[in-house]
């Protein structure tokens, strides 16, 4: 019905007539073999192998534990149902020919970044690998190590095969989430000049498949690797390992998953916030066109960028995150088992795996419970999209509860302490609540319908200065509160399981530290359904941004547009969201690398004592780690929007036929020089991050050992880990809570306040919205997986320290 | 010779006739009574009141030691110096009457905010001092404590009174750092009609002055305290107080001192700031008139800020950084002499005391060495200033390091330890060399000699937001190195401290943490030719804005220009080394904070274990609590500057003639709102920092009373402490930093590059210095006062905390 009015302006023409050329892009003759692999298997091939290995997982699972077998179906049926959300999204249709063809450049460029983005990590993943490799075959065994017969080889050999297999599974979490959202864009797009609801459910399900697959995935790896060591290793039986030790042997899986998330964030959110940022400099700022304005030579990057930045990277961010926090609760649910003598530990091991089941289920749900209106009218009013949203959002947590107080009594039950289950389901309940406030917390700060960003506002009226001093306030400031809740919530939740009433050998309650394990899971058990949100945020984005490249009527741009402000807030939380749960799982991790050490030195290592000079020299370093990171991280943004800018003024100058639709902007020069860019500057932050605890560790233990300090290297590193962590959740609240801010308040302008567009105030605040780019979707992200990579990389690197 | 031509334009006679009003100024009818007192006391009273001080403080300092004797000594001398200096300056004339006028208004502003802000602040100390009182009648003694029959009341009165001593000398050396600027600037401005060599003379003179003052006053006022406790309770002998304990009666002197610098310092610089960003965001950006024009309402305003700001809080914070220093030096000397049981233990308690004697007499000659030229010829071409400070700066360093080795010689030599003295003086040296370091690498990151600088100029090309990204990422990265910096000189002059061959009972090394406080004296060893230096910088800034209003020729515009830049350069640096030398003191009040608790709490307390996850949660809280405060800082000035932006947009537009000189501007309107509101806003954050320590100590001693964690409460103060150490110091790096590059970026481009003044670049470079004000001079000062508050707190409060 509205084919005739779309291209309102007659030059447009000549924009679609021309083939895309994306030269730099196509020619790139290095495609990754997995992914060559992946892309040129037929589909029902695929079936079948896919049906043998689930023959071999389920034979594994039987012969290890009841548990992994119902975790494995959980995650058979999450993956069917995705495989169903996929095929209804790709069913929806693609549009005119015009928007087909703007999805089809942006999916050129997303996936020919992906592919050298993920070259480059995967080269780079070789080559740790390989240094671990070297590492293991030197280092110590444990005394239970040695007792079960696992040679250096064998530990080399796992820790190697985990991490390759952890790298592995998160590149795919990253490429799913591009995947889909480079072809759910143009359908939501489409599905926007009929209805908004459908538009939205498209949106949702699209982003529902990937959190499936992202979690699932998680999921299943770990139970895979722990089913398939139990068999090999022949766990429980008499002369073999005990299975409390097992989860030690998964670490290098989570290594492997936050190394790749650390650089597919770094180099996605350089590309996505270099080519907004440039975009927005030259053509709102300097040229004053509106955003995705189709003659901005930069507008193709900025959209492709929404994609290997926002779903790719967050893909792998939140695969890394339920890795991490997964295994983590493994390794103390076995050391404290282990401690209190529990008959079978199994359920304290397993019991991560079943909680993010019980999540793919009630996120399923969830999703599901989203739903297209039934008549097709297309002119009923939306309802907000953000309650339906929400709506979704309730029922998920309302089964999580019930699901998660089901599973703690199932498996947390010991007859040792019978009601220590209700303690620790009360633990993540304490989770779920620490969860649902953060989210609160990040939108009270960043929602225009606050006090916070509206002041933020009206220090634009006064100019740039005012505005970037309020807005660097505003973001320190919500530090504040969010620390305050985190710190009751720890303190809450370790006491619930210091009362639980498990206690060690000696008759001292050991369940503290597990109470926060516990409360980590709760604030993950909706994480699937948390992920949709997030991923809903881009793929609206780019559908905005084909709307309006394709030149469609108002009425359409209007949908997209409520839609597109919908998924900044979900961003805006789900950021909240990742650093609450990011902050609570390092936490696990440092006791996990405590464990650790204390295992392969043979003796205990309880206390990180910062009164030695050393250890808080250890924690200054850990901390100035973290501003040098994001100094790099931002920086790297500001050099290459500077590149993009320089470019985009060159375009406007050597083509002045752009302004007036008569040229064609080079839309291929501007992603080619973001994607080589960003693929250069995710190196360097990305190196530091790796190297540098390390170093430190390596150093202090050649110093300890001249200076008589046994264990000085991992004391260090313990300190560097700590204050790292603290620093690090300060300081990606600042920049994530500060970026959301300033792009609300400019919003908030733009809806008329205060001038409104193109006032003087609109001006500084989108001064303020470009400063908030890099600091709310590079270095903020990149420091949640910061903190997590700084963690594994201790606990698989720890024989260097010690 | 210029006097005909000192009024270019005939319109400004009408500004001149009328009488100065600042009737809120003028009105407010408090003045607090010390003020009273010293402002009405006849000169040649005084001389004799102070005659007789004199005579009582050699009576007690002979009764004490010849060491004691030596320090009054070489204090006196230097106060003596310091008047024949202000003399000098004092006879040098005020210009023509414009000038004089210009700078009575200044002074008027300034002196009327300061009797108001210092009014608030007392007030504030003897409310605090009663809370102290109360506390030490309800706190345990320890055991040497009542071994020496030392009460409770006895104790009590002697904190309080050594609080407030403490708090009034630094108010006095805030007073005067404001009297000598206020007075001399004009003078400056007037010589430099003359000699530029002349002004640069009197400006370094003045400086010089409240340096003696400033560094004399922190000396004798604890030298005092020590010899009249010494000959009051009767120390060493028998059944008496050892004189190893008597270091930690004076505590309270350095709380009082860095209470009252915290609030000058957050007054002041929200003062300073507020003013010159409101000024500068009418004046420069949207009327495009020049810096210090007369047609800016705000101006004086400004000017006033520079005293207040600058002077008398860099003279609070000095005054309070050297008294923090040497009392925690002496705790710390003490504590090892009675570990090590040497003979006499009193050299090693008084070290300090003769480093900074000695800091007077070779600052002192460092001064002298920077003379005028001879002939009166006005012509003679300017050698660099900088160049001629640098050679006085050389001077002193020489001499330091010879007179450095000279008192380890002295006083630290023990026939226990044959060689120790050798290794203190190389602690000494690794501080000297720390503070040259932290001085180039200051220098590097914010002179527009150097690469970052100039990149950052260049990302201002590309408009406002490249460069704020630009100035963020160079500021988080420019905490690098001197991070590395402190870790290495913290743990080499521990290391020479630990090797010096001084050994306890037991036979294990001590000297460790004494190394590294000589290390510090080393660092402060030129304190007070630093504060010179630095107290030059806003001197010079006024006495350019004096010439500007005043409408001086261009020649001598040009003199004061060049002062004022060097005056930027010797601020910036200095900031460095203020940051160094806090965090290392810092470092020396923990070990001085546990030290206090062991003794109270008469059980060992040598390990700060952040694996607890109470005492990690403490870390977390201390450093949310920089990122609050510096959030607070920062709101404050931008607050502030938007009523000060308001105002003049107000009077621009009521009062259209100001621009042409028809109409004068109401100078009085502008002080009076921005004094107003940064007593109003000082609080808010000094609060912060005050309450915040005591109640979260308070709730974790309850916490861990009701859990069977005996010292929680200590224990979680000191992480608070630890951590807000580091965040404070990465956080006040990172805002000096930045700050101060903006800064010079922007003067960079004034300098014509990259378009010169006007372009767009110009523009953005403006932006990114209004961001950098409130970073550089009210946050970053504030957080380098903060940090040692923090420390000085939890030593005086521990008894809340046990």
């Amino acid at each position: 019905m509205m084919m005739g009015d779309d291209v309102e302006n007659g030059n447009l023409g000549p924009y679609l007539d021309r083939p895309r050329t994306f030269p730099n892009m196509r020619s790139k003759p290095y495609t990754p073999l997995i992914f060559r692999i992946l892309r040129g298997i037929n589909v029902r091939v695929l079936v079948i192998l896919l049906f043998l290995g689930f023959g071999y997982v389920f034979y594994i699972g039987a012969s290890t534990s009841p548990i992994i077998v119902f975790v494995f179906s959980v995650c058979i049926v999450s993956f069917l149902l995705s495989i169903y959300l996929t095929k209804w999204v790709l069913s929806k249709d693609e549009g005119p020919p015009e928007m087909a063809q703007i999805s089809e450049a942006i999916r050129d460029g997303a996936e020919g970044f992906f592919k050298t983005q993920y070259g480059t990590i995967s080269k780079m993943a070789v080559l740790l690998a390989l240094v671990i490799l070297s590492i293991y075959l030197f280092r110590n065994t444990t005394p239970q190590q040695e007792s079960s017969g696992l040679g250096r080889a064998t530990s080399a050999c796992i820790t190697v095969a985990a991490f390759l297999l952890g790298a592995l599974c998160s590149g795919v979490a990253g490429y799913v989430g591009m995947w889909v959202s480079v072809r759910a864009n143009v359908r939501v797009s489409s599905a926007a000049r009929r209805s908004a609801r459908e538009a939205l459910q498209i949106a949702v399900r699209a982003g529902g498949f990937s959190a499936l697959v992202v979690v699932g995935m998680a999921v299943i790896g770990i139970a895979i690797l722990y089913a398939t060591f139990y068999v090999w290793l022949g766990v429980d039986s008499p002369g073999s390992m005990k299975v409390t030790d097992l989860p030690l042997l998964l670490v290098g899986y989570g290594f492997g998953a936050s190394f790749v998330a650390l650089f597919a964030q770094l180099g996605g959110g350089i590309y996505t916030k270099a080519a907004d940022v440039g975009a927005d400099l030259v053509g709102k700022v300097e040229q004053g066109i509106p955003e995705d304005d189709p003659r901005n030579p930069a507008v193709i990057a900025d959209l492709v960028g929404d994609n290997v930045g926002d779903c790719a990277a967050r893909g792998a961010d939140l695969f890394e995150s339920i890795a991490a926090e997964i295994i983590s609760a493994m390794i103390l649910g076995g050391t404290m088992a282990q401690h209190c003598k529990i008959e079978d530990p199994s359920g304290f091991i397993l019991f991560p795996l079943v909680v993010h089941s019980f999540d793919l289920v009630v996120s399923s749900i969830g999703i599901l419970s989203i739903r297209g209106t039934r008549d097709s009218n297309v002119k009923v009013p939306l309802e907000d999209p953000m309650t339906i949203l929400q709506k979704g959002y309730s029922v998920t947590i309302i089964l999580a509860v019930l699901t998660f107080f089901g599973s703690t009594r199932w498996l947390l039950y010991t007859e040792q302490a019978p009601s220590a289950w209700l303690n620790f389901s009360l633990c993540g309940l304490v989770g779920i609540i620490t969860a649902y406030v953060f989210v609160w917390i990040t939108k009270y700060y960043t929602d225009y319908k606050h006090e916070p960003v509206r002041t933020l506002a009206l220090s634009s009226s006064t100019g740039h200065g005012t505005n970037i001093i309020a807005g660097v306030s505003l973001g320190l400031e919500s530090t504040a509160i969010p620390v305050l809740v985190i710190s009751v919530s720890i303190i809450s939740a370790f006491w619930l399981g210091h009362t639980s009433g498990l206690v060690d050998e000696t008759g001292s309650p050991t369940g503290g530290l597990f109470g926060t394990a516990v409360a980590t899971m709760g604030m993950l058990s909706t994480a699937a359904y948390i992920l949709t949100m997030d991923m809903f945020g881009p793929i609206a984005d780019n559908a905005g941004g084909i709307v309006e490249m394709s030149q469609q009527p108002e009425s359409v741009r209007e949908i997209t547009d409520v839609l597109d402000a919908v998924g900044n807030t979900t961003k805006a939380t789900t950021k909240g969201f990742a650093i609450g749960s990011a902050a609570l799982a390092s936490f696990l991790l440092f006791s996990a690398y405590m464990d650790e050490v204390s295992s392969f030195a043979r003796e205990p290592f309880k206390q990180v004592d910062i009164a030695i000079p050393e250890v808080f020299i250890g924690g200054l370093l850990g901390s100035m780690l973290i501003f040098l990171f994001s100094a790099w991280a931002c920086a790297a943004v500001g050099r290459t929007a500077q590149e993009v800018v320089k470019e985009v003024r060159r375009q406007f100058i050597e083509r002045p036929g752009i302004m007036d639709y008569k040229e064609k902007p080079d839309y291929g020069r501007c992603v080619a020089i973001v994607a080589s860019a960003s693929l250069r500057e995710m190196i360097k932050p990305g190196a530091l991050a790796i190297v540098s605890p390390i170093v430190v560790g390596f150093l202090f233990r050649v110093l300890g050992h001249y200076t008589g300090h046994p264990l000085l290297g991992a004391k260090v590193v313990a300190a560097l880990l700590m204050f790292a962590t603290v620093s690090g959740i300060l300081m990606a609240l600042f920049l994530n809570t500060a970026g959301g801010a300033w792009d609300n308040a400019k919003k908030f302008i733009e809806t008329g306040a205060l001038g409104g567009k193109g006032s003087e105030s609109h001006k500084a605040a989108i001064t303020g919205d470009t400063v908030g780019d890099p600091f709310k979707d590079t270095a903020g992200p990149s420091l949640h997986v910061l903190i997590k990579m700084l963690a594994t990389i201790t606990l698989v690197m720890a024989p260097v320290f010690l």
